[in-house]
């Protein structure tokens, strides 16, 4: 931070509602700072538990300079564990994933097991206690097969957005469901530009004419006429986040029609794979969780989004396809069909939100009003300039 | 900047006349983001108008993180405009150059007019003013086919440096020229090193033989006895630049005598391609204008240069040759020997510039004294640090 | 520096003994500008004077962004002189080494003699005073063919360490010895983790297979059997630094054995070229000087390791391989096993060495205690935060 450079608090004091955020929230390398420190604190989905089904499987998942190991025990449980050893804090496990009885780290052998207690660390001084060397557990929950963990040890109540979610998972069959392909997008881009894009939908027909010839979202007013409100599972086409005014995480579950005579999110509008659960129709679902997880499920196949800040203007994007469990590659669906259509649409996000970093940096850059079509970008911000604030006013004295 | 750092006031006191500058000039984040707030409200050259001809053409040019697009107008006016949408901040214009009738968002498809107004965004709520949402506009002049425009709102007055630059243009028929080659060059090295390489022509005897075979420049001594000074135009062989005690922008327009027998800047000395405009003689003219423009006119075709600072220690060079507007490429010149020289006089200055860099860097480097040859140089020191303390005295408060 | 991190001081009070560093020593750009200051007034090991030999020649050195050129004038004499003009302050040897009468800088030609005493400037205005522009001499001293050099200019007594080098370098015949190979491995790590690495041998059995087969370094009770103390040279192998209450430069010198029918670090534990010096045994000596140089002696070869801080992630690890004299490559030894063992051992290093810069990065990282088997590591962290300490006291005012 330089010297000159006015605080956090005179920065949220002066956004003007309605309105982008100022540059600084995009460029400063202490904002970005505390970024991570709100979001190690929250719920972020680090993958699907058809990844780590047998006892040993183990997938690690990161935040910035976080690592965390997800291990299902020898009990059948799956647990977090900060992927840092207890002796001179080498990463344990350095692949993306992997099947293991013990977790050894790579540079002095220390060994933990799958539960993270420490096991075996040779030549130790008199006194040195195993039991106080374990791996740092931190928080889990698993959702209809998607795990959800937290960087931090204070996450914040995750009942009411579980719930939503689960509504979505158990009518899509997600909980049974395989990972067909996952790809990595490195965007340039501050974290908040790459999910201020995915949190609306006004960019959608200007730059992605495969999206919005299959779904209904980029066009409000055909939206309107074709899709009902389903009583059972109260979800609705409204692009607002459930309040949360007591702390709690937040999630946002969103049916939304598909275009006429469309089935699914396919070149085609025709189906790709097999139905993911009986009798499921074509629309689909959008669901978001928090400030980092979002998900997509079509009739025939899913979609897990999770978005990684790695530095001030550095943000992964990742994407993984489900499918129903029993379908095969080849035989059952085809993969290069299956992930045409986000594949593509990621890549020209990937542009965009990367044009967008470039011109915030200008000091001709003033943030301009949104759009009637951007509701869901604009209580984005509006969240995320509410938890900087609690934090502003909390132990970061920002 | 770190606390233990000397500020700014400090070291322009210390500065010893006659010296190169201390190595915090060209190493500290701090004094580069001044810099760029200094040269951000110059006149900067950011290329010919035969590149921008007709109505809908534009070009773009950048300055750090700064972005300008260049347009001409169905009124045939040429307008500089900031790069950046009023929507959401996105770069409008992404690439190098094009021709549009409108200037459309990539993102979400605001349309501005080439003269910037804002001729369309979809979906904006009651009360939104387009009007109030153009591009901004910035200073633009037009000086014998050169685009000046000002990154800043309140460039200096440049009235008599465009009557100087002016005068060089009509003389070499530039106004009518017309772009045939373009290269740049990054250099790893601040901005301030790569322009005091520029100004002086002590190091072209060691690291320029190609040059100093053909040009008087290295060699005073002959210059002296070859050039007469023009009482028409005032072109003389002096290294000085036009005082400006008034505040107004500075230019140096320089006429230098070739090599005995030497006609241009050409491998044998040869003219390369027809004369800009006739009965031009073999001698040339350097002519350089405010912190990061320069040029240079031989009879048979001209060069504008363009000193790009990018980062504390990156800095593009890029380098435009022009020619008569009937030449054509392969019948009337061939463009590797129109681009020799300078591409391999280019090469080098990147070469020892980078190096010169590097010294700078050691703790036991020490300003020395400039050579009776580098006038250029020392005034270019002169000058900005005589800026720098003007920034120190007025609000920026360094 | 973040106005929100702790100072040095509190960091240093904070430290708890037996245990490895905090994460901000690994991380923070203040702390490596402080560690370059601590590390420019030390003794560092530059290479090997049989490359120095003849009137001339020269060789370069560099530390963070220091560079020195040591070069043997023209009276025989080696010198350690500053890479950096006394004009505008360019390299003047932008090689590794060579062969030069004068060292001419490549920018303006300024030209010294080998004993730094400028030699030529031209154009200089009156009063120019070339015997106060002479290239900044720095400390230098040669102990049996290791060259040392000082990159500041009060470096420690050297007195006693030198001694204890010298009684190897004898052993070994090292004063006669030549450079056979050289190999650079960049690490993405702060320089105390890659040094803590080399200072203890805990990892080697479970990250060296190739160096603990042959080694019995890695295996203590092995080694506490078959080991003598040598009372003429006082080598023993006590994993222990020479104190030096005195502020002198402090050194290590450890013989230690090779496993039982190995001859030396070979692929199959047989001798690779021919004996260094006469009745040369099969065990091995490793020796260490200030903070940045490490040496071991087997009876065929020899081999010199600098370690070269960059920047606050990365330091390069250059190891350069002795040999006698008169040994040929091809003929008396084969390059490729020569290098062998170092070569997979520096690679292994370098892996998991970057693996333990990620981990110490996470908020969650603790720095546990050190092994019985970390002495080395320990003392080198004990001796860093004393070092520091002390200049936190001193004129820096950390």
């Amino acid at each position: 931070m330089n010297h000159r450079d006015r605080s956090v608090s005179a920065l949220i004091a002066d956004h003007r509602w309605g309105h982008a955020l100022a540059s600084e929230f995009y460029k400063r390398d202490d904002i970005f700072e505390l970024d991570i420190a709100l979001l190690q604190d929250r719920w972020t989905c680090v993958g699907h538990a058809s990844e780590v089904s047998s006892p040993g499987d183990w997938t690690t998942a990161e935040l910035g300079a976080e690592s965390v190991i997800v291990a299902r025990g020898d009990d059948g449980a799956l647990r977090a564990l900060a992927n840092v050893c207890r002796h001179r804090g080498s990463r344990v496990c350095v692949e993306a994933r992997g099947t293991a009885r013990v977790l050894v780290c790579p540079y002095h052998a220390w060994s933990y097991g799958l539960d993270g207690l420490l096991r075996q660390a040779r030549n130790m001084p008199a006194g040195f206690d195993p039991a106080a060397h374990a791996l740092k557990a931190l928080p889990l929950k698993e959702i209809g097969g998607l795990i959800f963990i937290s960087f931090g040890d204070h996450p914040p109540d995750f009942e009411r957005a579980g719930e939503g979610l689960g509504r979505m998972t158990d009518h899509y069959g997600w909980a049974k469901a395989r990972v067909a392909e996952r790809r990595s997008y490195s965007v340039a881009a501050n974290w908040k530009l790459v999910l201020e894009n995915y949190h609306e939908c006004y960019h959608c027909a200007p730059a992605h004419p495969e999206f919005s010839r299959l779904h209904a979202l980029a066009r409000p007013s055909e939206r309107r006429l074709r899709l009902d409100i389903d009583p059972a599972t109260g979800w609705s086409d409204l692009e607002a986040w459930d309040a949360a005014p007591d702390g709690a995480e937040v999630a946002r579950v969103m049916r939304s029609a598909l275009s006429a005579e469309c089935e699914t999110g396919s070149e085609d509008g025709r189906r790709l794979a097999p139905l993911m659960a009986p009798g499921l129709s074509g629309d689909c679902v959008f669901a978001e969780l928090g400030f980092l997880s979002a998900f997509l499920a079509y009739a025939d196949y899913g979609l897990i989004y999770r978005f990684i800040p790695r530095g001030v203007m550095t943000t992964d994007m990742e994407v993984t396809w489900l499918v129903h469990p029993d379908a095969k590659a080849g035989r059952d669906y085809d993969p290069a069909r299956l992930t045409w259509l986000w594949d593509v649409t990621s890549l020209a996000d990937k542009r965009i939100i990367e044009t967008n970093q470039a011109g915030v940096l200008s000091r001709h850059y003033a943030p301009g009003p949104f759009s009637l079509m951007e509701p869901g970008a604009l209580a984005y911000v509006d969240r995320y300039l509410g938890e900087l604030s609690l934090m502003a006013r909390g132990a970061h004295g920002i």
